[in-house]
């Protein structure tokens, strides 16, 4: 065995990632433990769910990320409990049992889920896009839903089929709502040989779109949405999602058979394991080093860490260049513990934010300072995103991608897989082995 | 109503597909009913399985091929009946709705399935490699198996997880098994800082691989096999698969969870709703017309049609070229009863057949004359791949996937998609919709 300390990071995502590659060949033995076997590139699974992108483009295999880091494993795992007196955590492998790990310094970077607020028929009839599955889920629906759509005579059940809500006006919300539009007029529509108009609805409970944004930004974002022909609805606060409709505060019903919800999130509930008191959201408190309040050799960073930017009061948001940065302060102060040097507090450069809506339509704000909208901040994001994507192939993929799309109104990756058929044979073969 | 013939086409593989292309825009309406949304390459199904090529590159929309065809619609759906008397197709239908569909002419092209020998064992506890969910149920599995090797301690245990059979010598058989070692031992085992050296056995029942090629072939096919490690056992009959080990009829057991059963096909057992007596392997009897014997304006083709070849005296095999070459004399004689035209006859130019085996390996037989083996093979096999693929962006991304990971040594596609999730979160929203 070796002499170095260990450190157990849980989550491979933007946060965890940048961590462990800060971490690689040095004098600390590291476990990185993920419940999937592949990081994913979250800001594009909205492309996943609307048939622009292939599952693979969006994730990277861990063990290719790590393949030159001998210091670092890889479990693939879900953690089960965390044990901060014994410094241990328990974890459900991917072969069924049950494994402890030792630790010197624990790194919860597990990240955040999706927030229903407690409304359980939106849990059972909504679709969040928070992972891989998410998105595939929705693609295989509404592709289905499509198809569906084309043989249905009735006109009201057939305008069900073809209306789409999308609920949360962030980021998210907009750009997936803007690629449904695409998707189902620009695409989906020229091959069905009949009418079939789809109707995308975007709600949001505030008074605005992109609430962090400055005014004119978020009137762009609502122009250019409503210019290609998304329906924006904002004070419309959901009351009830069933397979039927989506009903309102108001007692508006929108019959609708597909509500994608990306109006919130909170940390990760592994969060709890720690048995600290968290703060809003289920997030787990930490100091300006990344240290969890009351716990030295216990770190947390990205969206499932709480720490207040002293610039607004409120807490970071939760956005991958707040994850890297904080992950690679967490990096350098678990060696400076190791090393029994001082430890560096987190400052956080802000490059600003963007967001996408479809076809040459974006806004962006760069540095916090810079508004752009239109066609530049729509070529920025792509940029932009192009050089974030991990792993050249997925990168030249992605571009080729984009470019055909872009060029002929197109959209091919647009499979239902037969998640029944997926599940009933991999279940004989999967505990035993 | 338009007062055209209604042809039905049951079946968008190479037979069906053909035959849509070649009635695009005549006279005649046509349906074309396939259980997919889309059209398999199976060709590279097992490079799907293997993590080198993403579902949709393998898979195409098959109302973006029919886009242009106004006198074709697309239903999406599983055949549950044929009356030839009263000449209707009933179909379950994505919407969970049966529909009965009114034919002139019925065109069966529904293509084979694996044919396990009534070998209860072997079909559940084999995989099968015939559609995109059978690569799809590959890839999880063994992904996940390497995953639980890197954390098995128990040396036996480990060689089992890391043991990999695929049975049939047959092209498929070939590709998989070479595919399989090179993802093992190229690829996953540098990723895994332990020694996990995997095995992969190739068994075929007959004395030789590759049974209906000249000598020479089957010789350097199984030389090229074994020169990259994989153990070829021929005269190896499958006598019972559990999801432990496999047993030889010779008593002989080999400990593994992974068997990829390539041994055999049939026909779609869609043929037995005809309610006409089958050939050999459950196969459609048709005239040298590609009409069903019996049936007039019934036709069938591919690999559900038998026809003997009268070279040989069998039936023609399951290969891409027969199928559309067939297809194209369904559309033409179906345009001929339409026109009261005299019917064209099937006459077979064999182009010859090729298997690929691995990085620079390969058979080929060109014409069914000409004998070529190793890299001119392999080169020929994937221009020629290639060329047939569907759609210039899968042709792209496809090629840029092998030069890719034919210099780097890698395959990216590996990421583990957990059919549980997938399953239990669709079915609430899929069947009420």
């Amino acid at each position: 065995m070796s002499e170095n300390k260990r450190v157990i990071i849980i989550g491979a995502g933007f946060a965890g990632l940048k961590t462990a590659r800060e971490l690689s060949n040095k004098n600390v033995d590291v476990l990185l433990i993920d419940r999937n076997n592949y990081h994913t590139f979250t800001p594009l699974l909205y492309q996943v769910a609307t048939c622009g992108l292939d599952p693979s483009a969006v994730a990277y295999p861990v063990r290719s990320i790590i393949a030159d880091s001998p210091n670092i494993q890889f479990m693939m795992g879900t953690v089960q409990s965390i044990d901060t007196d014994k410094q241990l955590v328990s974890v459900q492998t991917v072969s069924n049992g049950v494994r402890d790990e030792a630790y010197d310094y624990l790194y919860v970077a597990a990240g955040s889920s999706t927030n229903y607020f407690g409304n359980q028929s939106i849990v059972d009839n909504a679709f969040g896009l928070r992972d891989l599955d998410d998105a595939l889920l929705i693609r295989n629906h509404i592709v289905r839903l499509f198809e569906k759509a084309a043989w249905t005579e009735d006109a009201s059940k057939r305008q069900a089929l073809l209306t789409l809500v999308v609920v949360g006006g962030g980021p998210t919300g907009l750009e997936t709502a803007g690629s449904l539009y695409e998707l189902y007029n620009d695409v989906l529509q020229k091959e069905f040989h009949r009418d079939l108009k789809a109707r995308v609805i975007l709600l949001e409970a505030a008074d605005s779109l992109l609430l962090p944004y400055p005014d004119n930004l978020q009137r762009s974002a609502q122009k250019q949405l409503e210019g290609m022909g998304v329906e924006v609805m904002t004070n419309a606060f959901v009351e009830e999602v069933t397979n039927k409709y989506v009903r309102l505060k108001t007692g508006e019903i929108i019959n609708t058979h597909t509500v994608v919800w990306s109006a919130g999130v909170k940390a990760n509930p592994l969060a709890e394991m720690l048995d600290i008191k968290l703060e809003r959201g289920g997030k787990i408190p930490v100091e300006t080093t990344m240290q969890v309040i009351g716990l030295n050799n216990v770190f947390a960073a990205g969206d499932i860490a709480y720490l207040k930017n002293p610039k607004d009061g409120k807490s970071y948001p939760g956005l991958i260049p707040v994850a890297q940065q904080q992950g690679a302060i967490v990096a350098k102060n678990i060696m400076n513990l190791v090393n029994d040097k001082e430890l560096k507090e987190f400052r956080y450069f802000d490059r600003g934010s963007m967001a996408t809506i479809g076809r040459s339509r974006a806004v962006a704000w760069a540095f916090n300072r810079i508004p752009l909208s239109g066609f530049f901040a729509w070529i920025a994001w792509l940029g932009l995103h192009l050089v974030v994507l991990l792993g050249m192939r997925n990168r030249i993929v992605v571009f080729i991608g984009w470019v055909w799309d872009y060029i002929f109104y197109n959209r091919t990756v647009r499979i239902i897989l037969e998640e029944e058929k997926l599940k009933s044979k991999s279940e004989a073969l999967r505990d035993v082995a």
